[in-house]
């Protein structure tokens, strides 16, 4: 392993990190001028195949906010693309297939990912290169819900009434689905980890879309699967946005560390949990409301994590596109002063 | 009182209504061809000003689907019109305003509703004339969190930022802006007491973007108070969307009924909340899965609310626009039959 005591990965695997360790969900992205600048005139999924772009994009917040980590500059369905899938992705509107997958025969007819993407693992190599020892390099994978509810909807929704549709309409196929988007993602994510990855974390964007009876049934055992593929290798965390009720289930699927959505409580989060370390959880907003809102966040979640074996900052959900970048920088010192 | 034994009445009192009541949020709207019809060529929140309109959409669902009761056809930003506030409601966007209220000075000039919106009770003494006895008429007003959303963002917002930001930079200018609204509210839902309302909902529609500790500090006060002013006259429901963190702090405002998304076990709701009857919660995106789907539902929600006093059956969310009415009159009748 490349890394030995970065503070993210110790806190990970419940040792005292040397400082309180902080990385945020869309650090890379639209709240930094640079990124702006970056990805002037090149579309969003051609960027995740372009090696040194994408490991500038992916340094660009580690050099700027004195992060713990720098987050894979990635996007959940670059593996679909890598795999031959149709999609795009179209600015202030998310990925939008060529074809939605609805029937038996669209499901068997969607690839499954058998190459390398070298672009990304080179683009990996150069992050490696340029992180010190204590600053950590966490690869990432979109889990298999999200990626279905792209591919049944035909791009994103706002209720993913026909993906429920189909996961409780013909059960048979949702599962067939599943059992083919798998082992694309653990093809991908292995490939991540054969790049030098110190630690993942599989996001499950629409998770909290479900109740747990369906999330149980239709969505646990795959992505156990993927994250059983990893076991052992590096730590593992597991994350999606409003899924307070779905922690239990979710921490079952087997990783380190659960990500909190900023809506629950971490005492409240951790009587949930199997696991013994959680990471979040302040509110993106907080960055709008000034810096002794953010100190008095921090105050109170310090005291909901103080019982744990580990805790990772980070938000409880992604950095808000228009966050002034400052306001990111200057919540990363007070997380690592008083944190 | 108008109505003596109605369904919905009986089960939000704690008694044993004659068959399991059921209506569903928007269950007066775009789902139905009869109401695209009504609307036609007509602006949303004019339609909210009709009278007869605006009681003919109200009966609409009524008649064609068996539901037991009517629910006010309006929209929550009526009352703040009705006062005075440039307001319009862009259709596939939602309430816009003419300015957003961000500054002390602005929150100092909010009209207060002081005078009677008669249109609306013409409306509901319309609606009472149709309505038998086994038909209930609920009301509804929007809570002040979410009315103050609209007015802060300025319009409808995915993270509700400056929102926050203002009640965490600017706490004194936040709760004023909440006294001045909170007026407003009381005053329109007395009305609908007046006109004749048989129970009234509080629609916090996003409330679940708030932690509980931030719902205690800046929201709760106030949707108690306004729930205070109907206690004792007509049995009050509170419902807002991904609201699992808030239930036991909004059941502490003081509701008979606690409405629970469908996102939350019935059972784990029932643990977390004061009051002893819920509505809920069948997932609305299950009205595009069959009927076996909402059977299977129905029996698992019928199971873990066996031990309540009382359940107004409900989805736990609105009626999406695109379901096909006749999904909605099946799975009224599935709940009738089997809830």
């Amino acid at each position: 392993m490349r890394v030995h005591n970065a503070p993210i990965i110790e806190a990970a695997n419940g040792r005292t990190p040397s400082r309180p360790p902080v990385w945020f969900m869309r650090q890379a992205g639209r709240s930094l001028p640079e990124y702006r600048q970056a990805r002037e005139g090149i579309d969003m999924l051609d960027s995740c195949f372009m090696p040194e772009l994408l490991a500038e994009i992916t340094l660009q917040p580690v050099r700027r906010h004195d992060v713990d980590a720098a987050i894979l500059f990635s996007d959940i369905v670059v593996p679909l693309k890598a795999a031959g899938v149709g999609v795009n992705i179209v600015p202030g509107r998310g990925p939008v297939m060529d074809a939605p997958i609805r029937t038996a025969a669209d499901v068997g007819a969607l690839p499954i990912l058998d190459t390398d993407i070298p672009e990304v693992a080179q683009g990996i190599s150069i992050v490696l290169d340029e992180l010190t020892p204590q600053q950590a390099m966490i690869g990432f994978v979109g889990a298999p819900f999200t990626l279905a509810s792209y591919l049944v909807e035909g791009g994103p929704s706002k209720n993913h009434e026909k993906t429920k549709a189909l996961m409780h309409s013909e059960p048979d196929t949702w599962h067939r689905l599943m059992e083919r988007l798998t082992p694309t993602i653990v093809a991908f994510l292995g490939q991540q980890v054969d790049a030098g990855i110190d630690a993942m974390q599989l996001f499950d964007s629409w998770a909290g879309y479900l109740n747990e009876p369906d999330y149980r049934e239709f969505v646990l055992p795959y992505s156990t699967q993927i994250l059983e593929s990893v076991a052992g290798k590096i730590p593992r965390i597991h994350f999606g946005v409003g899924t307070g009720e779905l922690l239990t289930a979710m921490s079952e699927a087997g990783s380190e560390v659960m990500g909190v959505d900023y809506r629950v409580s971490m005492a409240d989060a951790a009587k949930r949990v199997k696991t013994r370390v959680l990471q979040g959880n302040l509110d993106p907003a907080l960055l709008f409301a000034g810096d002794d809102a953010v100190r008095a966040a921090v105050a109170r979640i310090k005291a909901e994590t103080a019982g744990l074996d580990g805790h990772i900052w980070n938000l409880g959900h992604g950095v808000l596109p228009t966050t002034d970048a400052e306001a990111i920088t200057r919540a990363v010192a007070i997380i690592h002063e008083e944190g």
